[in-house]
């Protein structure tokens, strides 16, 4: 059951940056996105990508990867419509 | 030394998302935040807080409960200043 929970708690955090990313592309509207806030949340991810590399935990590899894939777009699309 | 990385990639994760919540609150610019993005944040530290309460992970729990709280209240700006 926790461990149902834990799975699915990863999973919904690599996919719910998916509508950031398309908001930001589509609207290029990034005026209230804040830059620090993503950018030290790529900081956040790619930790825990390194976290899971060093300790052989695929999940935690597979969805942090996913997850810097997607927030690496969102600082992209900040950068380039600010 | 994982255990260091695991703790500080926790710590960043729920630290990043204050300049957001700032940003929001400060300018009133939330028009390029996804709520749906927000809201499916804000259930996954949902999930991850009854996980950490499940496995009775103290770190999991407060680092999560912080968190709620930082994204409760950027949920509260965008639908507030939208």
């Amino acid at each position: 059951m926790e461990l149902y929970l834990g799975y699915t708690a990863a999973l919904m955090g690599t996919v719910c940056w998916l509508p950031q990313a398309w908001k930001a592309w589509a609207s290029r509207d990034t005026s209230g996105l804040s830059l620090s806030a993503n950018l030290m949340f790529l900081l956040t991810v790619g930790l825990w990508f390194c976290y899971g590399i060093m300790v052989g935990d695929w999940p935690i590899i597979i969805a942090n990867f996913c997850a810097i894939l997607i927030v690496v777009s969102i600082v992209l699309a900040k950068l380039r419509y600010k």
